[in-house]
């Protein structure tokens, strides 16, 4: 469960592609593969091509600058449900980077970045915005929980408009019974007895450092947003996220009977 | 339950008093006070004792360098069970600053830091392992957490003495069951089938990057300590930690009907 600080699964891309199942890297990856995994000629790693499927590559060969790697047999693997869509209204850009590569890491469908009462505007000038930027944190978060697919990033720099005007196609996107869950304190509610065995997908919003304003939560609560409390402490959002998610899963451990 | 990033609660110290139920602070915390807060004579605050009550207090006077309180009615709040006990592979110093925050701030009572065969011996040299150089992560924590008991800490720098000598001393003080448990992915159980809704405290351990050698699983085992996986995921210890008191959080306040 717990893995080396960077690197569980190597992350491909189409671009690292130079053969039919055949990689040839020569960044950071390749000098974690000679020098922290001490890997050589005829050794395997755990990879994964992004968005794509992921299993054991063969190092085929080593030089001084790159490593090249043929994958045969991999393979994707099985949807996971409940999707996750996560709302989050904006955080600092320092919170931003935790909150992007654990929403990777822990296999989140789509995070919304939100405007919200209490998110300083100037967050929106961050140059995590650009999707660019964003990257780096997404594949290590990929790269750490041993995943694939990366979470779709919005942003949305109007509160009401993203819940009146995108939350429908979030929901279309669907295929079955949507739950709305809103991450909450003023609520004695457990997400346990909110949360509904039976959900397709999951949208779920945390609110910004300070909390959502009553008019926040009341936009949310007309639209099914069911508020619930992760615990008895006050939390940081990227704590949140992190504690949110880990209750979901356990709930959707002991609904499938997988324990 | 997300709050602002610093001083949810302020924490107080019996050094700050200066008469009864009177104290007055000098340093950063009255600077967030005045200039975060924005706060004055005559309005009041959340506040908490260290190891001791908290509740709000009165703002008597603001002065240029200083804010002094009156806490009249302060009171202890009552003691969770199960008690957590955390027992953690020494991290990497920037880890272990992490772990402390996340420990106070997520009400753990005790976190013993040990020794492991995939532990750098180098982590035992930081500053980190000097109490007063903990102090500011954990007062952090609890100041975010709105909590005022400190973690006991504790650094042991060997892996079997601690398992056959130490942890008889940590089961003592518990005065009624104990659930032993292991964060491990090599195995199916959630943390739903090892739970123990009667369990007084639960002693919980969380491998080093890498995760433990076979050595250390077998001898923890042999003590009793339950295997269970937080998730489908691979997890940094920091978020390994955040995870697990989640997921023991949600079985407790299922148990308690809590919800």
């Amino acid at each position: 469960m717990i893995g080396y600080i960077t690197m569980n699964m190597v992350i491909l891309t189409e671009s690292d592609a130079v053969g039919v199942n055949t990689y040839r890297l020569f960044d950071r990856r390749a000098e974690h593969i000679r020098s922290v995994l001490k890997l050589g000629e005829g050794d395997t790693l755990e990879v994964g091509l992004l968005d794509g499927p992921q299993g054991r590559a063969l190092i085929k060969s080593v030089t001084g600058d790159s490593v090249e790697l043929v994958c045969n047999r991999l393979r994707e693997i099985p949807v996971v449900r409940p999707a996750i869509d996560l709302i989050c209204a904006l955080p600092r850009p320092q919170t931003l980077k935790k909150v992007l590569l654990t929403s990777a890491m822990m296999g989140v469908r789509s995070l919304h970045l939100i405007r919200a009462n209490r998110v300083e505007k100037s967050y929106f000038q961050s140059p995590l915005i650009e999707p660019e930027n964003q990257m780096p944190y997404l594949i290590d978060g990929l790269s750490q929980g041993r995943l694939t697919h990366l979470p779709e990033v919005h942003i949305h720099d109007r509160f009401r408009p993203f819940f009146e005007d995108r939350l429908g196609s979030l929901a279309g996107s669907c295929g079955g019974l949507i739950l709305r869950l809103l991450c909450s304190d003023d609520d004695a509610n457990s997400l346990s007895t909110v949360f509904d065995p039976h959900a397709n997908c999951v949208t779920m919003a945390i609110g910004p450092e300070g909390g959502w304003v009553p008019f926040e939560i009341e936009l949310m609560q007309s639209l099914g947003f069911r508020p619930f409390t992760l615990g008895r402490w006050t939390l940081r959002v990227e704590h949140a996220v992190t504690a949110a998610l880990s209750q979901i899963e356990l709930l959707r451990i002991m609904k499938n009977g997988l324990s």
